[in-house]
């Protein structure tokens, strides 16, 4: 049974805190593990890969191949059923015209005093997209990543995903396929991301890597970060439902426990000003887990993170989200768009009761990789600017540096930085000849 | 002397391979120390920092207060001479007029099968900035972390500088007070780090830290990366200029001692294609260094790590500067902006002769917070939306929930997830009464 707070018992405050700080990852320590293989793979490379594989995975890469050709691309798309396929297809096609819109402007402007000024946008050059094996291996989690990647621009992008006993669902390659990655690698783990980051004969580095892993792969990422870019560290998935008396108990507590059985340390909270509702709810919950084939872990995760909280009125919702910065945030009953107008803190947020989050996990749209573990105080999700860079620009003439040079003297100067005051004074004086 | 290279020379390839990975940061490990820094504020609060403060930097805090008084920053700015201030206010101007076009645009917009979608934007709650004491304590570099946060609406704004025996540059102080900074506390190094992520019954925590510190304050910033936002990891600064022989060799020579006086690690390179400017940029940096204050530093920087590189055309320069991707770029010459359109990795580019990278450290408007060690590659200058986030809206209607679900419905059940499934599912069957 999940956790019961109300606004207005005594030690809400408390229990809230309480609620916040829950931590639901173990922290293994694997760090030294991670960078044991990272070392491994610099000294060795593809045959470390290989041996890695084969101990990790059961597979015999020397024999398959690091590299996933064309035809086994081709075969695993023949294999997808034509309705996952379709689905597929409109999902891509949605989430490349919603971050089509995320594409920056460049801005070159001429100021007050006639410095050109301003910014360039510019794609990465090469981008690694880590994809899980096993069950948690997400086609949709590979267009989330992909497609924002294309649609920047970048011109080498490079999946890897472990094929534990050899195996790697095919919708994940058709997936990959559909989204225009460039090179597929069947590696997992810590060994992949140090193959991505230092390069082995046969995968040449790239510059920045996404997407989500293990806590392996998201301690090799931490490794390697600097040597490249990297993207969040992703924790287990979460929503916050906030409802009326008007929402429909059935359809609440199917989105709680899709939220659920992600993972058992997933969290799904429910917050609500009508008692009646939230007992219907909880009671919904208990009905429909019995029918789900991950119940066990759905049930897991609601007996040890679930959360209804109890409110005198849906505002003060508002702080509580807030301070819980989810990363999904449903918004159901009459008032959910002049409410959701005044939170700060959530990754996304799906308004009213015909938009379940799971549709955002597929075919909204918008990205579905999004922070968690409140990181939305400080983070956003998965979007075009995160495989692009910026440049800026300055020119100054003569004659605009004749404005603003004296100015950079003095700070140069009270900096105690004197070529620097002494760069800008040169070219105030009247030109050597 | 610095290392010259020349493209038309065989050994090229692997030369210029060596100056990309020559290691310029002794890799201090002091994460360990960091850590039981971190731990013992967290137990002890303020009595941690008084403690701290008292081993490092040799004040008394319990004497002096955490905080930084009103009186005490208005008696700084008296102290500060009128030019410095008014060069600090030019600077400020500008560059909250350059960082106020970054302000991000809100999309919300309804696609063809009626779903609403788009995105918002909000300002980071509470950002910490951290800024060096002593003789890195830089002014400029308030104006640059402070002033863009301000833009963004950050609405709490803590900075923390450690007080060597007591000490704190007046310019700092004034350079906070133009800048909006809300809290000033007298406290640095890897304990001003777990203060603003944990908080101390002196210092609320934020959300964000973002600033440039020494070894102790990254591996501290690395350590709380997760529970607040950081921004990027600053290294020894570095420019890269690009030259015909059109250029000022006493110009050139002063930009690149511009860069070696921050930091031994610095680095300094020049690329040409004339090698009669190369010889009188190298003549001249040697009789510039004599007169400099800092002489030995930039020496050092110049010895060890600055370099000139000939080529026989200055297209050739393109490709050097995207595998090097300086922190700071300037080309000189006639064909400074068409070599620039066709660089994809820098942090900014300064063009033309009458562009010294110091007009861009302080009074150009663009951010003088760039990615260095090549991470240009991979990320960008400090920028408005470093002090922002973003959260995604989907809002479907009952119409278009019926036209998208079923391939939700499709891609839920393909990944084994059918509580996502069931929670599209429900809301397509006849709503129940």
């Amino acid at each position: 049974m999940p956790l019961w707070l109300d606004t207005r018992s005594p030690d809400f405050g408390v229990s809230f805190k309480a609620l916040l700080s829950m931590k639901r990852e173990a922290a293994e320590d694997v760090d030294h593990a991670a960078q044991a293989i990272i070392a491994e793979v610099i000294a060795r490379g593809d045959d470390a890969l290989v041996a890695y594989s084969k101990k990790f995975d059961r597979v015999d890469l020397s024999a398959l191949g690091l590299r996933v050709g064309a035809e086994e691309i081709a075969a695993a798309h023949a294999r997808c059923s034509p309705e996952a396929l379709e689905a597929l297809q409109l999902a891509h096609a949605r989430i490349v015209a919603f971050h089509e819109r995320q594409l920056p402007q460049d801005q070159l402007f001429t100021d007050s005093v006639g410095v050109e000024l301003g910014w360039r946008w510019r794609p990465i050059e090469s981008v690694g997209l880590y994809v899980p094996g096993g069950t948690a291996s997400y086609p949709s989690s590979v267009l989330m990543n992909a497609a924002p990647a294309k649609v920047a621009g970048v011109a080498r992008l490079v999946m890897v995903v472990p094929a534990p006993d050899g195996e790697v669902n095919p919708l994940v390659f058709a997936a990959a396929k559909l989204a225009g990655v460039d090179e597929i690698y069947r590696v997992g783990g810590a060994q992949a991301i140090a193959a991505l980051a230092y390069g082995t004969p046969t995968i040449a580095p790239v510059v920045k890597i996404v997407g989500p892993g293990n806590a392996y792969v998201a301690a090799a990422k931490r490794r390697v970060f600097g040597t490249v870019g990297i993207d969040m560290i992703a924790g287990p998935s979460e929503v916050l439902i906030i409802a009326d008396g008007s929402a429909n108990p059935e359809w609440i507590a199917a989105d709680l426990l899709a939220q659920a059985e992600h993972d058992t340390a997933a969290q799904s909270i429910l917050i609500t000003d009508d008692a009646r509702l939230a007992r219907a709810v909880d009671a919904a919950v208990s009905r429909q887990l019995s029918t789900l084939p991950r119940e066990e872990i759905a049930a897991a995760s609601w007996r040890d993170f679930g959360a209804i909280i109890l409110v005198s009125e849906l505002r003060e919702s508002i702080a509580l989200a807030d301070r819980l910065a989810p990363e999904h945030l449903e918004i159901i009953g009459p008032d959910a768009e002049l409410l959701s107008q005044d939170i700060r803190n959530a990754g996304a947020i799906f308004l009213g009761p015909y938009t379940p989050e799971a549709i955002g996990d597929y075919v909204g749209g918008s990205n579905h990789v999004l922070p968690t573990a409140r990181s939305a105080r400080f983070s956003s999700g998965l979007n075009v600017l995160d495989f692009m860079k910026k440049t800026s620009i300055l020119k100054c003439s003569a004659e605009s540096l004749a404005t603003l040079g004296p100015a950079a003297v003095a700070l140069g100067k009270a900096e105690g930085l004197d070529a620097h005051a002494r760069s800008v004074a040169l070219r105030l004086a009247p030109r050597p000849s």
